[in-house]
C-alpha cells in the first residue's frame, strides 16, 4: 500500500473522475455495445486507439504506483474509478487495469524479480501484452483452493507441469499465464504445497483446449475463458514468483484489491442498468397517457434498486478505506462480505431492469442481456456466496464461543 | 373440448406416459443439447428422423383431435404430456405439438374453412411445414394488446398488411403466419378492431428484416424469433380466420391450453434441471470425503426446489382440469395465476441449479445455460407477470366491491 | 386408516363441508375475537354451548371413527373440515378436534388398552376433559427427538419419572398428561429408549412451573403452554401406552394426519386473512376517489397470495390423499414438504395483510395481530424447517447415489 | 443545525460513545427486560434513578443545544448515539431523547415562544415531564397527511378542537400534547391547511378513549398508543405553534432527524438482536458434538444479517452526514430510502434470530418477542414502504423524464 500517493487531495481525485466519467460517457458509451459483438481482432485496434487516448490524458493504469508509470491511486480512490470503467465492458480494458491483468501486474511488481519485471511486467503495464492466470481446475471444486491436482516437478533447473486447468480468462491471445501448480505436494502444511509459476504461453506443452463457451457466447480474446491442458510443459525455474510454496501466500495479497476492483465494478454496471431501467420506462407508454414508469411495481423496482446500490456503494468503499488504512488482514471479513452483498444485488438490479424493459429485455439489442449472462457468474467466481457467507459466520463465532 | 377422448381409461394414460417418457429419456437426452447447438439445417434431418419414430409408436400430435388424426388428448392429459416433452428443449418438436405451430393448428381446426384447413393444416398435422404467429409489435407494449399499429386494408378482394411486428417465433423457414392485424381501426369496440390473416411467407412484402437475437443466441429456423416488415403485403380476402373483427377473439380460444402446454412444459424443464442438480452435487467432492450434497444449503435447494415443483404441477393440472370440466372462461383468474406462479418456480430452480453447479454451470457445457437464458423470457412472454396480477386481484376484489 | 368411512360420497362430504362452514361463519366468526380476549374461565361456558350445538348437528369429532362416536372421516376429508374450522380461532375446539387432544385420542384409540380408554379416551371424545402431551424439553433441542433427558424409571409396579418439560401444551386445566420419557436409556437402539406414559394431572411430583408467556400473551387453560416438572412423580406400570420402548414409534402414528391437520388450519387462517386484506382494501380511501385496492403493490399481494394459498391447498390434499391410500410411511417426504412449504405461505399471507391494514393491522383491533403471533411458530414447531428441509433432501438424495 | 458542536473532536465523540455503551451494557442489559414487564408505575422509580445517573455522567439529553442543556450532538453523531441506545427499548428514554419527546423539543425549541418553552419545553428537557403528538387519525390513511379531519376553530381567543386521533404515543401519562389539526380546511393549498397547536392533557374535552393494544401488549404510560378524542377542547390561542397554517411545515423540520433517530435505534436493536443470536447458537447443542452454529443454514442467516446491519448502518450515517452538511431538503429521497431498507433489515434480522432460537424465540423469555411484536409497525408507521418507495422513485424518475 505504501507506494500509492495518499496524499492526493480530494479536488484532485474528484477531478479525475470527472475525467474519466466524460471519457468513459462520451467515448466509450456510443461504441461498446458495438465492439462486443465484433471478433476480437475486429474491436483489438478500435480498442487500441482508445487505450491511446487515455494515455494522452494521463488516465493510464490507474491502479499503479507512480513509479511504475500508473497514476498511484490508493484502493478506495481506484475503487471509485472502477466503479465508472465497470459502467461500459470496454472501460477496464481501455484504462489497462482489467482482470487478469491487473492482478498479475500486482504481483510481479510485489513479487517479480528484476529480470521477470523487464520481461514480463513492462510489457503489461504498457499495453502490448496481455496474461491470463491459470489456476482453477475442471476436476476439484474451486471453490476448495487446496483441492489441486496440477504438479511442476523441478528437475535440472527446469519446472515440469502437468494438469488440467479451466476458466483461465483471456488466455486466447496472452502471451504468459501465471500458473498455480504443486510444487511440495506433501507438505504437512497444505497452504505450502503451491507455487506461482510464470509460463509463457508459446511454451510447449501448454496447449489451449478450448474457449469454454459461457451462457451463449464462445469467447474469442480477452473475452474468453479457456481449458488449457499443461502436459509436460518445461519452464526455466527462474520463472518462480517469490519462493516455492508461496503460491497461496501471494494469492492472498491480491484478495481484497481484487474485490474491491470487482464490487465497485459490479456496482458501475448496477448504475448503467439502472439508468437504462429508468430512460426507458419514462418513454414507453402503456396505455394513452399512461407510462411505464407510473406503475407502482416498476416504482418499487426503482426504489429498491437505488437503495440496494447505494448500500452496496457506501460498504464497498468503507471496506477499500479499511484495507488502505488497516491492511487486508484487517478486513478479511468485509472482503468476503461485499462478495456476496455486491453480487446479490447486481443480479437483482439487472434481473428487474430486465423485466422493465419487457420483450426488449431478453434481446441482445441492449447491453442488459450480456451481463444478465456474464455476471451470473458473479455469485459463483473467486468463491461462491456459499463459502463466504460460511468463512464470514464462523469468523463472526469465534468471538460468541465461550 | 368435445372432441377430445376423454374416456381414455387412467391405464391407458398413464401407459402413454410412460412410453413417452422412455422415448424422451432414451433418444431424445443423449443428443438434445448437441442438437441445439447445431444449425437448424444440420439438425432437421435428426430431428425429421426422429419424428418418423414418435409417427410410428403412435404418438404424434398428441393433443390434437383422433378425427385429425392425432391421439386426442384432453388438456390435462396433454398436459402430463407437455411435461414429459418438455424435460428436453426438443420435445414438443420431435412430438410436433411445438408452440407456435400446436396453437396454429387448433386455431384451423376450429375456426379455418375446407380449404384452409386443405391447404395450411393439413402439411403442418403431418409435419411437413412450419407456421408463425406474428402479433407483437416492437413499438406498442406487448402487455396490452388493444395497442397495435398493423393494419390490413381490405381492397379489392385483398387485404394489404402494412406494419412491424417482431418475437415472430419460427418464422425463419415456415410456411405461413397467421399475421394479427387492425381490420377496422376506429370499431368504438376495441376488442373487434383486429383480425387474423393467414399470409403465406412467400408473399410479397412480408420481409424478414432479422433473427432477433435473444440472450446470446442468434437464432435459427424453428428456434428463431424474427423481426418482420409488412409492407404493402397483399393476400386474398379468403385468407381471413373466422370473420372480420374476430382477431381477439381467436386469440382468446388458445389462451387456456396454450398457458397450461407451456405451464408444463416449464415443469418438464424444473424436473431435469433438478435432476441434473442432485446428480451433480452427489458426485462432487468439496473436500475430502465431503460431497456438495452434504452441504445444507445445497439441501435447502433441493427441498425447495421439490416443494415448488410439487406445488406447481398440481396447480397446472388442477386448472387443466377445470378447463376440461368447465371451459377456459370459467378459469380466466386461475390460467393466469399459473402464468407468474411457475414461471417464477422456473426461473428459482433453474438458478439453483446453476448455483449448485458452480462454474460448470455458467458455462455451455450443460443444458442448464440454454434454458436460464431462454426461459428469463418466461416471466415476460404471454404477459408480464405484472400484468397477470393486476388482472387476477381486480377480478377477485369484484367479489369484495359492496 | 381401515375404520374410516371412505365410502362417504362426494356429496355427501360437499353437504357436511356446505355446514361447517355455515356453522362456523354464523356461529364463530362473530364471537370469536372476542373470545380469545376473555380469561379462560369465562369463555368456557360459551365454548361448552356452541360444542352443544355442534353435536346436535351431528357434528361432533369429525375426525373420529363413527365406532368411537365421531364422523369418521378420512385424512382428506377431516383436512377440507380442518381448513375451514382453522378460520376461526376456536374452530377445532368448538368440534373437539383440537390439537392436542385430536392426537391424544388418537393414540388411545390405537394403543390404549380398555381400561385406558375407558378411564381417559372416554371422556376426552365426550368433551368433558382435555389432555396435553408433554414431550418437549427445555434443555434439549426440540428438533432433535433422541436428545431426552426425561426418565421413567420401572420399580415396584410404578414407574417414577423426573425431568423437565416445557411447550406442554394445554396443560393447564387438562385431565392428564401423556408424557413420553426415557424407559431404557442404554438401549443400543435410541428410537427404543422411550416410552409414553398417561400421567393424570393431579398426580404428586408434577407441577406446573409456569405458563409460558408467548408473543405477548400469557397463556390460559386451553390457550396455554406450561412449563411442567417432574419430580419423583409416580404412575402405576398400567399406565404405559403400547408397550415399552414404543414411546417414538407410537408418536410417528401421529405424524401425517397431525400434520395435515395443521396444514389445513394453517390455510383456513390464510383464507380469513386474505379475506380481510380484500375486504379492507375495498374500503379504504387513500385519497379522493382512489382506493387503497387499486394500488398496484396491493394487487400484486392478492394475486400471490391467492396463488400461494392455491398451491399450499392442493399440495396438502394431495398428501392427504396419498395418505389415505398408501399409508403414512409412503409419503414421509410430502409430509415433510408441506410442512415448510404452507408455514411459510401462512407468514408471507399474514405478514401481507398486515401490511395492507396499516397502523390497524398491528393492532389487537383485527384477529391478524393474534395469527401473527402464535403463528410465528409454525416455522418452528413440529420441527423447524431448516430440520424438515434437510430431511426430504437427504431422502431424495438416495435416489442420486451411485 | 447551527446550534449544534460540530467542532466535538471525533475523540471526544468516540469517548462520549465508549461512556455511552459501557452504561447501557452494564446498567440497562440486565434489567431493562425485567422492566419491561412491570406496570409503568412501578418501572417509573427504576427508570428515574437511573436518569439521575445518566445526568451525573453528563450524558443527559445527547441530542439536545448546549444552550439548552444538552450535550449538543448533531445529526450523525446523534445518531451513533442512538443505535447504541437502542439496544435497550429503555435506552433512549433513560437519556431523555425517547420519542415523541424528543422531536417535540425539537419542535419547541425552534418554533417555540418564550412562554411555550418556559411552561413546556423546560420541564420535558428536565425529563419531569412527557408529552405525546397527536397526528394520525382512525378514519384517514396516515400514509396521506392531507387526508385529515380534525378542526381547530378559532373563536374568541381560542381554538376549539373536534376529531379523532389514535396512535397517540406516550399519551397516557403524557402533561401536554401537540395537536395537528385543520384551522383553514379550505386553504386551496392543502399544505396550509393544519396548525400545530400544544394542548395540557388535562384540557376539558380532550379523552383518551382507551391505550390501543398492540401485538398482545395493552400498553401503560409511556410504552402506550393511546386513542383520543377531542371534543369541543378549547386551548388559548398562545398554544399555536409558529404561524396559523404552519403545520405540515414544522412537522417536515422533524422529518430528517426523526428518521435518523428511528433508522440508528433500529440498527441498535439489530445489534442486540445479533448478538443474542449468535451467543445462543454457540452454545445450543443439537446432536452430540454438534452445535446450532454449526449448521450452513444459522451460518447464512449471520453472515447476511452482518452484511444487512454493516450496509444500513453506512447508509444511516451517509444520510445523517448529508443532514448535517446541506441540510434535510437536499437529501430527501436518501431520508425515505432508509425507511424502507433499514425497515427490512430490522424485520429479516428479528425473523432470523427468532427462528434460530427456535421454540424459546417464541416466548417472551428473551427479548425479541418484544421487538419482533413492537417492531413489525416499522414498515408502516411513519409512512409504509410502499408510499416512501412510490416517493423516492418519482423524485429518481423526474430527471429521466424528456
Amino acid at each position: 500500500m505504501s507506494n500509492h500517493s495518499e496524499s492526493l487531495s480530494q479536488q484532485v481525485i474528484f477531478d479525475i473522475l470527472e475525467k474519466i466519467k466524460n471519457f468513459v460517457e462520451v467515448r466509450l458509451f456510443p461504441i461498446d455495445h458495438a465492439l462486443l459483438k465484433m471478433k476480437w481482432e475486429d474491436a483489438l485496434p478500435k480498442l487500441n486507439a482508445l487505450r491511446e487516448e487515455v494515455k494522452v490524458q494521463g488516465l493510464w493504469c490507474p491502479q499503479v504506483p507512480v513509479s511504475y508509470g500508473g497514476m498511484g491511486l490508493n484502493t478506495k480512490q481506484f475503487g471509485m474509478v472502477s466503479e465508472i470503467l465497470g459502467m461500459s465492458p470496454i472501460g477496464h480494458y481501455v484504462f489497462n487495469c482489467q482482470a487478469p491483468d491487473a492482478g498479475n501486474m500486482e504481483i510481479l511488481m510485489e513479487f517479480g524479480t528484476a529480470q521477470q519485471k523487464e520481461k514480463f511486467l513492462k510489457p503489461l503495464l504498457e499495453g502490448k501484452i496481455r496474461s491470463c492466470f491459470s489456476m482453477t481446475e475442471p476436476n476439484n471444486a474451486g471453490s476448495n483452493p487446496l483441492l489441486m491436482s496440477t504438479t511442476a516437478i523441478r528437475e535440472n533447473g527446469e519446472y515440469t507441469i502437468n494438469g488440467d486447468k479451466w476458466f483461465t480468462s483471456s488466455a486466447d491471445g496472452a502471451s504468459f499465464a501465471i500458473v498455480m501448480a504443486l510444487t511440495d505436494e506433501s507438505n504437512p502444511n497444505p497452504y505450502q504445497r503451491a507455487s506461482q509459476i510464470i509460463v509463457p504461453m508459446n511454451t510447449n506443452g501448454l496447449n489451449i483446449v478450448r474457449n469454454i463457451p459461457i451462457m451463449g457466447d464462445e469467447g474469442y480474446g480477452y473475452f474468453s475463458h479457456s481449458e488449457i491442458r499443461y502436459k509436460n510443459c518445461k519452464v526455466i525455474v527462474d520463472n518462480i514468483l517469490g519462493s516455492e510454496g508461496a503460491g497461496f501466500a501471494i494469492a492472498q495479497t491480491r484478495l481484497g484489491p481484487g474485490r474491491i476492483h470487482h464490487c465497485m465494478r459490479w456496482i458501475g454496471i448496477c448504475e448503467r442498468a439502472f439508468s437504462m431501467m429508468c430512460t426507458y420506462v419514462s418513454k414507453r407508454t402503456i396505455s394513452p397517457g399512461l407510462m411505464l414508469s407510473d406503475k407502482q411495481t416498476i416504482q418499487n423496482w426503482i426504489a429498491e434498486s437505488r437503495a440496494d446500490i447505494y448500500a452496496a456503494r457506501l460498504m464497498v468503499l468503507d471496506v477499500a478505506d479499511k484495507i488502505d488504512t488497516f491492511g487486508q488482514n484487517k478486513a478479511k471479513i468485509e472482503i468476503s462480505m461485499i462478495k456476496y452483498f455486491v453480487a446479490n444485488v447486481l443480479n437483482k438490479v439487472l434481473d428487474r431492469a430486465i423485466q422493465a424493459h419487457g420483450a426488449l429485455g431478453i434481446t441482445d439489442d441492449t447491453l442488459l442481456s450480456w451481463w444478465f449472462r456474464h455476471e451470473r457468474g458473479a455469485r459463483i467466481y473467486d468463491g461462491p456466496d456459499e463459502v463466504h457467507k460460511s468463512r464470514v459466520a464462523k469468523e463472526i463465532l469465534k468471538g460468541f464461543q465461550s
